[in-house]
């Protein structure tokens, strides 16, 4: 608990309204996108770079917990006071400095919300490609300390694949600058990307430089549909072997199509056991050659059926369901848990195989998201979190999916994080020696264990 | 000093012919491209990790420096018994044990010469996008701890951007592996990334995952020469700008440009001041007109002529100019010292005339060749090490280049690292907290300090 004294040190330095503790706030603050609850001491909203050093020296020398936090759209238990203590958020903290064009960077604050960024810059003929589902809510802060990505990760990367600089209070309240504006830096370790996908554990991000691209002047997008979910699984792997960058390559299996059809009266052909959504940007020259080539693999590949937007309005149509998957999933039964297994490319067919037979093992729904073009999967389970017998099932299927993953030459998170979520499979990835070295590093940074505790080591 | 039962166990582990310690040998291994001479106690010669792993074992015990050495092309002296030691050597490391094409990515030995993965890959149709100068020499091993960039890197990034997972054999000798061959991996610290750079004071790589793209199936090369320099910089900034995302953008000035017209007998203009060289990849079709596209550009910007290659022949001598540089350059004093200074690209005019500015205060010859497209300067100092009076200027003069780097928002090194070369600058970038903090990482890894300790910490 925070003594009344050090609230009142708080309020004196974010200003009165600044400091949080109703009951009201504090339930309002103490879960994020992934379920559990847990009800932190406080909230604090910092304004300024100084404020924050300021707070996270008293919070050191203290022992308070601190949990930065972004919009809180994580799902994977990353921003809650897992083990008390104080939320630290940043919606004062929502300025765009600056978009360099022709250094091509901006410098952001930490609570700018990614698609205001977007906006922004493509206003200017630019593209900051990071795109989480999220991306209209979340802030830049938590792309960074989740190391987010998004279907155009097929063809740009991830979150850390555009971070050029980082401003960070440690968590002993110095400040650190990281990086800078430019694309080449090779400069002592690499502290900038060592903070992107940290979860909050290693400092707090307080500004942000990052890469930005030219706006591809056109963009192809495509259906395709399958009658069997392996050829468009297959399909897949050729498509990225083939040479083409498609810019997203969605999959979507059959029980989610069910649950669409149901819920949004999008229309398939009976036989629909999977689809392809293909979406390739670049000059318009060589696009119109690049979806002819698309379909015609999808075709030679088995698919009955390929559609090609021709128009935006039609794109957006195609869109659709990929878009009203989760909302529709989250009708079907209580709960919904998005599972984020990723394989290499070539091992998704098996690892959907895998998915559909943990499905009837253990007599669950689950059906399949996968952002397929990187291998990255999102098996959604459906299920109800009261059912203990059911939700013991689900944990088994889940230890064995993350396996067989591994097994595969996969990872236990490609774009969601570890969290509290996964905390529990990090011995399965990685040997005892691997997570020593990260508490080590964990140590260097955060002496005291103050800043996100609960999370991931 | 290695005792003579250490020697003895060094080579029962590695085999009689695989531990050096002749003078020949030991001259050989005493220096890098880098000048300074260190001699070394003796260079070992692994087969394999396992070897490696009890190698370290030892010299962790015996607190013998450890320092591992891929082709020894790096310009930072990083490969050097600065503190004395043990060269650890990898050319029996030199196999490609993987190329899987689905999944985009192949599995090396870091004694792979970087061109024969090159060749390798592209024999498939595939492309490793890195190619600093050194390839036909240097190592994946040596390229991964240095980082290294090269020309492509205004389109494809540097090393960084292409490993996906290393194993790695810790200064204590236990092996740990990161990363895999997935393209997204969110899961704990990004120990993969923190290796990169990391110049071979974290661990020893043992095996390196690499993520490879399509190779394009066209380029085309463009060549513009400026009667001003400012004007030729400017232009750089203009296309990056505009939307083009050149595979490579040098810039060469009138210094470097006077020189390969003595030597090679090139021809440029007489008013010639500055060259760029141009190069753009992908789809045939868009590619015409982007060359179109950077022509005009170039008029515009007062380009006094703009050839474009009509043949690969054509291209590679466009090429020439370019190639011969660091050549031609050498002949001309006894010594020359290449820098590394980096700058956001907006900044680039300025930092041009900064360096002609240098020249002219320390009175110094000094060429200028720029990986132009991505802020990457290289100044080339012509001088003689001999000449004490003529190096205290070269000094002044290189520690103000970088200075002014920092203060226009740019870095100490771009692309060729920190080693010995540039230790006594860190402090000038980062603030003493920073380089505790990595510090700090350094002990976490090597609590003994014998990897590489002579090194830029």
């Amino acid at each position: 608990m925070i003594s009344t004294s050090i609230r009142r040190q708080f309020r004196s330095i974010v200003g009165e309204d600044w400091f949080l503790d109703t009951p009201e706030d504090l339930a309002t603050y103490s879960y994020d996108a992934f379920l559990p609850e847990f009800k932190p001491d406080g909230v604090i909203v910092p304004q300024n770079t100084d404020q924050i050093s300021r707070i996270m020296y008293i919070a050191n020398r203290e022992k308070i917990n601190i949990i930065p936090r972004g919009a809180g759209t994580n799902i994977c238990g990353s921003s809650v006071a897992r083990k008390g203590g104080m939320i630290m958020a940043f919606h004062r903290l929502n300025k765009i400095l600056e978009i360099d064009h022709e250094s091509m960077c901006a410098v952001v604050q930490p609570g700018v919300v990614n698609a205001e960024l977007q906006k922004e810059v493509e206003k200017k003929g630019l593209m900051y490609p990071p795109d989480p589902a999220s991306l209209f809510v979340s802030t830049l802060g938590g792309n960074v300390a989740l190391n987010a990505g998004g279907p155009r990760g097929v063809k740009y990367g991830v979150t850390r694949d555009y971070v050029l600089g980082l401003e960070v209070v440690l968590p002993t309240g110095d400040i650190i600058r990281t990086g800078g504006k430019t694309l080449k830096n090779v400069t002592g370790y690499d502290l900038t990307r060592l903070m992107c996908g940290s979860e909050g554990t290693l400092g707090i991000i307080t500004e942000i430089t990052v890469r930005l691209v030219p706006l591809p002047t056109a963009k192809a997008t495509l259906q395709a549909v399958f009658s069997d979910v392996d050829d468009a699984a297959k399909t897949v792997s050729s498509i990225i072997a083939s040479g083409i960058v498609p810019t997203t390559l969605e999959l979507v299996d059959r029980v989610v199509l069910d649950v669409i059809k149901d819920y949004g009266g999008a229309e398939f052909p009976p036989e629909a056991e999977a689809l392809l959504l293909i979406e390739v940007d670049g000059e318009p020259s060589a696009l119109a050659a690049q979806g002819e080539r698309i379909k015609e693999f999808c075709k030679e590949r088995g698919a009955i059926q390929v559609d090609r937007a021709t128009s935006n309005e039609e794109a957006e149509k195609l869109w659709q369901a990929r878009r009203s998957a989760f909302g529709a999933v989250a009708r079907l039964r209580p709960n919904c848990i998005v599972e984020d297994a990723t394989v290499p490319v070539k091992r998704l067919p098996e690892m959907i195989r895998k998915i559909v037979n943990l499905a009837e093992k253990y007599r669950l729904k689950i059906g399949v998201l996968a952002h397929a073009g990187d291998g990255n999967l999102h098996p959604l389970i459906m299920t109800d979190l009261r059912d203990k017998e059911e939700m013991d099932r689900v944990d088994q299927a889940v230890e064995e999916l993350y396996e067989a993953a591994i097994s595969m030459g996969g990872t236990l998170s490609g774009e969601h994080g570890i969290g509290i979520a996964k905390d529990r499979f990090m011995s399965k990835e990685f040997s005892e020696r691997t997570i020593e070295i990260m508490r080590g590093i964990k140590r260097v940074f955060d002496p005291n264990n103050i800043l996100n505790p609960g999370s991931f080591l």
